[in-house]
């Protein structure tokens, strides 16, 4: 399994709007397991995305599907910058999505 | 919702076996939603832990069960220390798991 952890700051005023983009673009990715939008509670224009993939290559694979494109071109204005990303490798726990069919 | 990002570094060695206790006590706890143990691909020795609740209480309240309070005593001599934790707010995406019967 392939995992993200990272951050985005909204512009001001935005963050709410940046959010119901994205949640409404992740819900059919081929491979994609889990893909969760979370509110920072200290920081009002924070985000944080945890994401788990059955690999890397359907991860990279869904920056090309039309709905994923599209979603970015409409949260690009609102992005006012990016924190860093860090790379896992899920090995279990509770509540570990089972892969989507394909 | 209530979400937690955090990591915590292994002793040397010993990531697989503090995986191996994390993974085996988190699997019966009221109000988790979700608890995913990760590896870093960059550090051998960090793991990272994302977790969703459906309250801050529950995630409280469940360090005072048996079962994880065993797991901290076993874990603690393996852990050589800890990253920030982020607090989150989930609030959507994909694969956000349903509340478990309690």
């Amino acid at each position: 399994m392939h995992g993200l952890i990272g951050s985005m700051s909204a512009a001001p005023g935005r963050r709410d709007d940046l959010i119901a983009i994205l949640t409404a673009a992740v819900s059919n990715m081929p491979g994609c397991l889990s893909y969760i939008v979370a509110k920072d509670t200290k920081d009002a224009n924070t985000i944080w995305i945890t994401e788990i993939w059955d690999s890397q290559a359907s991860h990279d694979a869904s920056l090309s599907l039309a709905a994923v494109k599209k979603a970015i071109a409409a949260a690009t204005p609102m992005i006012a910058g990016f924190g860093d990303q860090v790379v896992t490798t899920p090995v279990g726990g509770y509540g570990l999505p089972a892969a989507k069919p394909r």
